[in-house]
């Protein structure tokens, strides 16, 4: 079937560096990167969350500047990246949109750094999306997901594991990485 | 063998959106999202490159304030991450150095987005840097590698497939997944 992976990107309950939960700042780079890797693998739509008015209207400004304005005219492969970005209010709401798109509501599985609570595997999750899931992939900015986000998830996925025990990718790096290991063509890996 | 794999990011010659051969500006956030990921795989040396003093200058700038200034004191993660930054003129130059670092001259792989040339697949690649290598690979900023900098380098590494053509990610996208494909543990992909 068809992988029907969709992602979204949780500006609130997130923490800060002290381990307080906040609201952060969109970024128009994570918008960019996200939106440019999820379009190379396939992600289906990706949702931008942040219960701030004023926040999703900036995500909104930088999205049309590509999807309407004049950044997609000088740059159309950008355009098709940022046509599949959606805002959301709250994850139920992307959770909502993607029941409606997809026809069946998402399995939803966060994303954490930290080796914690049971996970679910790369391959296991690689399977269920390619069965025709549909799966929602939740990603943290700042310090990444408060626990009260991670409880709201069905599961969390296996951290991604470096070489000595050091993790501190940044959310975009984290997001193409986990793309590439759920999404990515079989044959793909070469001679 | 402990893997001996370098990166490289260049900032000339590279390619503007026209296809003519220019020098890009040094971009923080690729500093920080490549070295991130850089220190997460275990890539040894992580070299900026670009002939312009004054953009040698800000990179360097940026880096002491994690390395040595108040940045690091906040994050010493970061400070971790930075302290493999290296710069450098030339891509000769990183290669030397590589060579004073492993006692071998590395094999430089170019990466491109575009499928060209002949070129060397990911399981060769993570087979040669696991036999101890040593391997500099190079990333293009801008629109990537001017032809002039493909020709300098031995190799060049196939291009990351997505699902259906669409090949745009950022370049702090592309070191991520290149990484995790070439460095990443056996048993990550877990059950």
């Amino acid at each position: 079937m068809t992988p029907r992976l969709y992602a979204a990107l949780i500006h609130h309950p997130v923490l800060n560096r002290k381990g307080e939960v906040v609201a952060s700042a969109v970024t128009n780079l994570d918008l960019h990167d996200i939106a440019r890797a999820g379009r190379t693998y396939g992600v289906r739509r990706f949702y931008v969350v942040t219960p701030l008015e004023d926040q999703r209207q900036i995500a909104r400004r930088i999205i049309a500047h590509w999807t309407e304005g004049a950044g997609g005219r000088l740059n159309p492969m950008r355009k098709e990246a940022l046509a599949r970005v959606r805002l959301a209010e709250h994850l139920a709401d992307a959770a909502a949109d993607v029941e409606s798109d997809a026809g069946a509501a998402p399995l939803t599985v966060a994303t954490s750094a930290a080796p914690q609570r049971r996970t679910i595997g790369f391959s296991k999750l690689r399977r269920r999306v390619h069965d025709g899931g549909p799966v929602l992939l939740i990603f943290g900015t700042a310090w990444g997901l408060a626990d009260e986000a991670l409880d709201d998830c069905d599961a969390l996925l296996a951290p991604i594991a470096g070489n000595d025990g050091y993790n501190h990718l940044s959310v975009r790096s984290a997001a193409a990485i986990i793309f590439d290991r759920i999404l990515s063509p079989e044959d793909d890996s070469g001679n």
